[in-house]
């Protein structure tokens, strides 16, 4: 056995174990038997490792309505009911997200609407629904809103989000505090004062707190906190000039997940303590109550709950040309950048491991690539794989739950995947996956 | 009228002018009217803009039939048939796309079928529908699809595909010819040869030829030059060693469009006489009948036929902190990387005009980005605007017909836009927009 043969408990779902066999199960159920019946590439969540992340989170920020599971990050009807019954608030931030999560049952008050460009039409289906709060991204949304509220007779509780210029030094796309982006109004110049009054003064808002979002794939408390500060004090001149003291701080998402073996794993509980005792102290020390902290993570309570299964197609060694890796392994699997994106997109990379033996012997450079027609096509671009990988090979990515399905295309025409979730030695199809007639159902002839 | 009014003839579709009452037209038909007909976003393609590419590509490389239109950069039953009745062949790189292009009619003996992981039941379908072409693109695939065919009593056609180790010099995503990459058979050390004697071993393969890719977006004959002469030293061996002229050079595809005002648009005539003489030139002073060349351009056909016109949402001043450009302009529409991924995927750039007036005055540094819940999602990342754009303005950009569509997601559960073609002042839908029902269709309840 080498160490390709250990399932990093740090990135693989909570009810992932490689069994006596060499078979990797989760939730007791073995991944070459979900392969055979649902077929490959294949989704399959572990519910209870989704279900523990939201407890977690609830546990870490005193009070499962505060935090915000974000729909984007992966949402079907199923796991809508999941985060419903745990008692998690949902965030969407279009107005199909919103209709998936009301056909789910999902009780329009936990509801938490996002987005830089709602229309009129997606505004007024908020205000009807009686959704939680609608986050104001912009001067204009805010005048819409108030409109629509007022000809619907009704009275919308809002957050205005807020930027609070602060770049939390991830990857540039997903860096969403700075000021030049297109979320959100400005602290800096009186900008976000200015909204703040004019939603007190608009009869059919009510606000309730500030909304910011300081980045993606955050592993530190440092950002969160500088970005509390700033805001903060804009409560505090809330309180001075307009006697209001906002009850609620969203701080937005960006709990980052490790994706590799060495990535370390984020102490939520601890990042969580820190924080609150942070906004505590600001809030002491700018004598204001202290806003109760609301949190929306997307990624770190899908990511880690799902894993990627693909069957092994081509395996064919290159002569490189690279004096440090003259020969790379290449490996086909059935899928690729159509039902995950994102080491394309944002270079991510992933952990693999065979998911029906163990693998034997040494291991060579190798490379993870779909079956697209596009050389950037490519899964995990350097990886060290036993050397006696072969055609038909299961090979499973982990912690694919999050913006893998969400982002998923049909490029070169594929179907999207299957997803199961298992849990307990169950079986439990979320979504089937995607037929030819699917496929050409949009066509008008 | 300043610049803005303009509508740059090498970028957008051949058919498409601003009219006197300021709406662009495309085809005769008014942008607007489409927009108001079938919703936004929504692709227009221009179908003889299409045509006439095809045409262009057949006449500088001497017949339809060795222009083979790549699938993969949009393809529907209905482009499938104006590929047919063009007379060009078709690529195909998945059992689905070949499965539409057979449900669109398009004759089995003109399709070639690309892939680096062709299972054997895809393999089996092709020589099962005796498809023109299959290129083999590793040893493990010429045994099994010599396999299949002799199980299926057939003898396939086939080309190899090798890597004659060139760098085009184009984004590091989609340059496919040097080795270090999951496509084709090294020429250097002898594997293409090995290959290619392999084929010739093989009782139910019948090798016509080799096939190699230069890159994507190349605006000159150099690289494909340099392959040719690379690949015809094989040629030359082959009838050295084997005895066998191979008649056919397949030199793929890459054919740079011009995306925005400033590009230069490729003179693909050009291209090909330069690249057809140094062709026979090559083969000249190699002593063997020069092979007819083929090529495979997908974009350059289907990239400047289509626009995507969307409807302009929230417009935000924001303040930049950036001395060079104080204060931005972020203009919202109501798609972004969910139809068009290219952007966030390869830094693409494209051209943006409004389509339902003309713009007066000033224009003003912008950002035009789409409704995802993600500060990456923006479709043109600085442009000049107008400074009179507002919401409700209606907004194109040109050049999408290649990898926008054919990309598309669900990201945030936003549906497909509709895809309409316009002919001599007809409307002919194409592709109908996803519904929310289509969205649902998957779940397992």
């Amino acid at each position: 056995m080498t160490d390709f043969n250990d399932v990093p408990a740090h990135v693989w779902p909570r009810g992932a174990q490689r069994e006596e066999d060499g078979v990797i199960t989760v939730a007791g159920v073995p991944l070459p038997e979900l392969a055979e019946e649902y077929g490959t590439p294949l989704m399959v969540f572990d519910e209870d490792d989704f279900r523990s992340r939201c407890r977690d989170m609830a546990a870490a920020f005193g009070a499962p309505e505060r935090v915000h599971y974000a729909s984007k990050a992966f949402l079907s009807k199923k796991v809508a009911r999941w985060v419903d019954e745990e008692g998690l608030s949902l965030d969407v931030a279009s107005i199909n997200e919103l209709r998936i999560a009301l056909a789910a049952g999902f009780p329009a008050e936990r509801i938490t609407v996002h987005g830089n460009n709602k229309s009129a039409g997606f505004l007024a289906y908020c205000v009807d629904s009686q959704v939680g709060h609608v986050v104001i991204d912009s001067p204009q949304e805010l005048e819409t809103l108030d409109f629509v509220a007022r000809s619907l007779g009704k009275v919308q509780p809002v957050m205005v989000r807020v930027t609070p210029g602060i770049d939390a030094h991830t990857h540039e796309f997903i860096a969403t505090s700075h000021e030049d982006q297109k979320f959100g109004i400005a602290l800096a110049g009186g900008e976000a004062f200015a909204a703040v009054k004019a939603c007190h003064r608009a009869e059919n808002l009510q606000l309730v707190g500030l909304h910011c979002h300081v980045g993606s794939q955050v592993f530190d408390a440092e950002g969160f906190k500088l970005a509390a500060q700033r805001v903060l004090g804009l409560y505090r001149q809330v309180y001075n000039e307009l006697g209001i003291a906002l009850a609620e701080l969203d701080l937005g998402g960006g709990y980052g997940v490790p994706y590799t073996a060495h990535d370390t794993a984020l102490d939520v509980a601890a990042l969580a303590k820190d924080l609150l005792a942070a906004v505590g102290q600001i809030a002491d020390d700018l004598e204001i109550t202290p806003p109760t902290i609301l949190v929306e993570p997307g990624r770190a309570i899908a990511a880690p709950a799902a894993v990627t299964v693909y069957e092994v197609g081509t395996v064919k060694d290159v002569a490189t040309g690279d004096g440090e890796v003259p020969v790379r392994r290449y490996v086909s699997v059935d899928g690729g950048m159509s039902d995950n994106i994102r080491p394309s997109l944002y270079g991510a990379e992933y952990d693999a491991r065979l998911v029906g033996r163990y693998a034997d012997g040494e291991t060579v450079p190798a490379r993870i690539v779909g079956s697209h027609c596009e050389a950037g096509d490519i899964l995990v671009s350097d990886i060290a794989l036993p050397a006696d990988v072969r055609p038909g090979d299961l090979i499973a990515l982990a912690a694919t739950g999050a913006y893998c399905y969400a982002m998923a295309s049909r490029y070169n025409a594929f179907v999207r995947p299957a997803v199961v979730a298992v849990r307990a030695g169950e079986k439990k199809p979320m979504l089937r996956r995607e037929t030819f007639e699917d496929l050409v159902a949009l066509e008008v002839d």
